[in-house]
Formats: C-alpha cells, structure tokens, sequence
C-alpha cells in the first residue's frame, strides 16, 4: 500500500532572548549577540508538521489534517502564540530558545500526541531565511 | 559523477469533493465535513516534479527542464486544468480524489513517462497550507 | 488626526463557472472558453480588506481586525468557503461569479456591514497571477 | 517628465505588547485580549518604503534605493531590530505600539530624513495577514 | 455601473547593466556601483498590468485577461524574456535600463496596445525587495 | 544527542547564458533554445544552504547561522552577486552554468569552507518555478 507524508502548516508568533542561563551575561552576550537583547524580541514562525503512512482506504487519508492541526493547536500552538518562549511556555521551561532547542522539545509533545500515526519531520520557521529540520533522531 | 534532483514547479485549478463512493452519503458526511459538499469546491493546486539523475556532461542538465515541463503538462495539467476531479480527470476516475490519492495517481502517470529519468519525488500543495509528498514506495 | 488604511487578508476556497445564464452554451463557450467548463474548477481565494479612518487614540486602532476578521467570516467566508459560487453562495445568486463580479458582490455585503467604519477597497485574487480591486463606485 | 513611485521593502523583528498605559489592566485585557499578554510577543515585520518623484535623466532614478536603504536602516531598522517597541525603541516612546501607532510615528522619523524626495507611503505588515498603510495625513 | 481594476501578473527573466552612455566610465561606477558592472547581471522580473472600466454585463469581465495576457506577452514579454535591456529590447534602446526607465518605457508599448481599455498602473519588481510604480503621468 | 539540520536562505542576482563552450554554435542554440541567447540574460537567484549536526548545549545551535552567513557571503555571494557566471565567477570557470552545474561548484567551495560542520543539502532556486538540489554525492 502506498506510503505518503501530509504535511500541514501552522503559524504563531512569539517573543523569545536567545540565552543560556548557564552563562554569565557577558558570556551570553559574547555568544549571541543582539539576539541576547533583554527586552526580548520576536517571530511570526511557521510550523509545518509532516506525517507518514500508508493511506486509508476508506478515507484516502494518512490523517485527517483537520484533527491534525485541531491536535498541534491544542498542544502547542495555544501555549506559545502570543507567549513568551523564555517565561511562559511550558515545553522550553529551562531550556534556551534557540530554534533548534524549539524545534526539538515540540517534537517531544508532538510525537506521542499523533501517536499511532508517525511524526516524520517537524520543519520551524524563524524567519523567512532561516528554518530547521527535526527528525527524531 | 554528481547526481542532482531538480524540480519544476506547475499549476493548475480544478474542483473536486472528497468523496468514498462506496459509504452511504452519512458516512461521507461525518468523515469528510465541508470538504464533502456536494456541490463541489476547488483549489488552486500548485505541484512540484523532481527528477534525480547524473548531471549530463554534454548539457549540463539532469533533464531538459523545458521538454519535462512539456510532458507533465501534456500528461497531467491538460487533462486537470480548468476541470473536475471526481468526474473528468482519467487516472483519477473512481478514486476518492483526496491530495494524498490524487499525487499516488499522478505518480502512475508520471513515473514511466519521464522514463528513463527516475521521478524521486511529487509533491503537491492544495492549499498553502497543507501538502502531500509521494516517493513511489 | 492620523487617517491609516488596515488591511486583514482571509482565504477560502471555493467552485465556479464563469457562465452568463442569459446567453447560449455557445455564445458561453466562445466567450469564456476552458472557464465555462459545464462541471466546475475552483480556486483557493485570497481577499484582503481594507477600512481607512483615524486612529482611536484609547485603542491605538482604526478598528480591532480580529473583530473585522470575525465579521468577514460571518458575512462572507461561511457562506462561501467550501461551496459553488453559482450555486450556494447568497450573494452572488444569479450573478456570473466572474472575480469582477465576485468583488463588487462582497462589497455590497461587506460595506453596509463594517459601518461606521469605512470599506475603501476590496482586492479578490482568483489565483497568484490574477485580482481584481474594487474601491465602491 | 514622468513621475514614479519606487519602492523599497525591509524587514526587522521585534517584541511588543499592545497596551495603553493609561488604561488600567483590565481595561487593556478587555480591549486587546491576547495581544495585551504581559510577557510579550513578538513579530517578524516587514516595511515597504515609497518615495514618488520624477525619474533623474542623469541617473535614470527618482532616489538611490541603494542611499533609501541605508537611510531606513539607520533611522528605523537600527533602533528596533531585535528590540521591544515598548521599552527601547525611541520614535515610540509612551505609544501604545498598534501597527497603526507605529506606522505613523515611523512616518515622523522618515518624511523629513528622505526630504527633499518626497515620502508617499508606509505600508507595515505585522504579519502576512495584516498590514497598515499611512500616506501622511 | 461598478469600475473595478483588474491586474495580470507575468513574469519573465533578463540581463541589464545600469548605465548612462551619456557618462563616463568613472561617472558611470561612482553613480551605479555594483549595479554598472560591465559583464552584466540579471533578475526574475515581476510584472503587473492593471486596467480599469466598467464591468461589462455580457461578460462579467473588465477586461478579458486571457486576452490581456497574450497581448502583454506579444508586446512587451517576447522582445525581452531571456534577453539583455540594454542590447536587445526594442522598447528600451538608447535607455539607461534602471526599473523606473523601464517601467515607463513598457507603459509608452502598452497603454496604446490595451486602448480603449484603460491602463492605469504598471508595477514592476526587480527583486523581491524592491518596485517601481507608473500610473501614466 | 539531537541532530537537527538548520538551513539559511540567501539570495543573489547574477546573468548568464547556458552554453557548452565544447559545442558548435548550431548545437548549443539547438540544445538550449532561448537559454543560450547570445546577450545573456540573467535571475534573482536563491540559495539554501543546510547544515546538520548534534544541537551544542552550550550555545543551543548546530552552527552560529549569522556565521554561516557571513562564510557564504564571503565564499561565494560576493564573486557571484551582480555578476556574470560565464565570465566573472571563480568557481564556475569553464562550466556551462546551467542550475545543476552551478550547485555542484557552490558544492565544492563551501563543503571545506564550513568543516567540521557537515553540509548536507544545498538547493539552488533559478526562478520560483525550478530549483535543483545537491547533497554531496
């Protein structure tokens, strides 16, 4: 039976400082420049959540993206839009929000939650010139 | 000696409604929603071909991108421009006409046209907001 | 005082035939050719509204576009999203849903409805490479 | 001589908060709902800049856009890249940071710095869903 | 009876060097920069024809824009898609190809082409960053 | 540890002409058709240049993106921007440039230059319609 990935977009927008706690404020300066800014600035990201599997006969589905994206909004969409990354969304407490750091803990809610179906990629946009690629491994 | 996928993009428009013929019209109704309507509703399809190959050393090309725009247009977007999915396109005649369907038959149709390039990858967008990507596997 | 123009953009989706009911299927087919297919194409819409005013010193708005985009789905994209432009869509009943026609239609809706604020242009695209722009006279 | 409107497109990001700071909490979280979250967010925002006079025959432009650019840069995109609208950046000091609010003050920063070229439009997309328009009265 | 504007985008790809003959060499790099460089460089143009009247009630159309299109690209794309501004392009010869000179020049082809429809804009892109807007006068 | 491929996006412009200097005249107009025009002609080219590898705890990134940029700009984007590929570039002397042969080059330059860090997929759009991919092998 034929394998497809459906792949379904999502936007939201966020503040966020690139910081690692773990360093002093010179080093997180040094390191990360204006991107270290302690007021904060933000995004418009674009989130695209790509699935696998065969597809259902009775539906012509791999799955539904309507239940799809009802799941990632529920998940992650409702906790980060309009949010701060660093103060308020659960998934990145702790954790410095760079987009690889992001990207990698919302695969980490995304994957059991669309659990039987299989998470193949989840692709966040930062801006319009840069994005990363998270497969699970 | 390299290997290269390149990619053309085209597009077209078409109506369609998804549809299992073979479930009463309530079934089709609680799996489908609004995209069951029976008086159809369209899209403005947007399809990527990619095609993987050594790199000509006479023409520099994997393929003549002009003469693969030509066949794919002659083999699929004549046959879908401007009509309906569900009732005119041939290789999708009887088939419940969701994106993931939809790119399985294009790829039946394209795959041993561009033979003997190998298609490695269809991708097709039906909104701009949700694609599906077939390998042939 | 400050006069700003906001413009909110809103997508749907949506069939259609460009047929003028009061000529024959051969005046219909030489004026508007592979358009006039008998069994529908379709389109992914893009509509952007525009309301000019002062900007309301306590909100810092000319108006709320989340209200704006409330009323525009009420009005216009629940009604059209999804459906038949010749044969589901109030607005445009009996009206040859051309995206000249389309755009003048939605103002008559949307122009009485956003009152007191004030509808300086609506632009429909029909697809990438096509819009139509209507300022109300 | 023929007069044209040459346009210039940049981008920046930024965090902010919609609120009136003359307003009391709940009165700002009953106006701006999610966009007054105390944390911040923030967008990726893109600015189109049109200065409209007549085309130089020596140089065959109305301005440099190369000399537009750096001009914007250094009196707007400087101050706000990577900033907070709401703490740092100083053309919106005490301004309630709504699109409109900002498209109007950066307005009074640029029309006297590209002078005696003659500034006919600011558009600022927050997000690629609305934008504002301010034409200088 | 309602005037709408309706706009064709088109899209074609040339060299160019922006350059003044009536210059010297020294004139012509401290004016233009990279963009005088003397082995040319090229863009993906963008082009947007937009014509204004009447809807008209047979047709629904303002202008026919299948119509539309082929005479823009008999007029105007065919003598130069694939070809150099400066040596090639009828419309612009003995004409420093900046956007503005362009796009002045492409309306001198297509506001006598398009009568008795009325032409009332002509946008041209360069890049994506930046255009250049002719309304005729 | 996470592997994640991050990608940054750059855009130049450039002319070319796609021509087998090895072939007759006849051959390289019968081969390229209008690519092959004598005068040139040229694109807005984008270019995505991807990198993976473990995600560092330290800094939260698989590789500093504004140094990776700065390492394009100065590898290739700067003999490249506002030029001509069959005369001006460096890395494509002697290459007929078609997409395919221009990535492979961009290859060779650029996998060294951002050692360790591993390239993995670098894809070059010629215009928004093609684009061909390389990744090394």
């Amino acid at each position: 039976m034929a394998e497809v990935t459906v792949t379904r977009v999502l936007r939201f927008n966020a503040a966020h400082r690139v910081h690692n706690p773990a360093l002093s404020a010179e080093e997180n300066a040094a390191l990360f420049g204006k991107c270290n800014h302690p007021n904060w600035h933000g995004h418009n990201y674009r989130l695209e959540v790509s699935v696998r599997g065969p597809v259902d006969p009775r539906s012509g589905y791999v799955v539904d993206l309507g239940a799809l994206r009802a799941l990632v909004e529920r998940e992650v969409i409702e906790q980060t839009d309009h949010r701060n990354f660093n103060i308020d969304v659960p998934y990145t407490r702790g954790i410095n929000p760079t987009t690889e750091n992001v990207v990698v803990a919302m695969w980490g809610v995304l994957a059991p939650a669309v659990a039987p179906a299989r998470l193949v990629r989840l692709r966040l946009w930062e801006t319009e010139n840069n994005y990363a690629d998270y497969h699970g491994d």
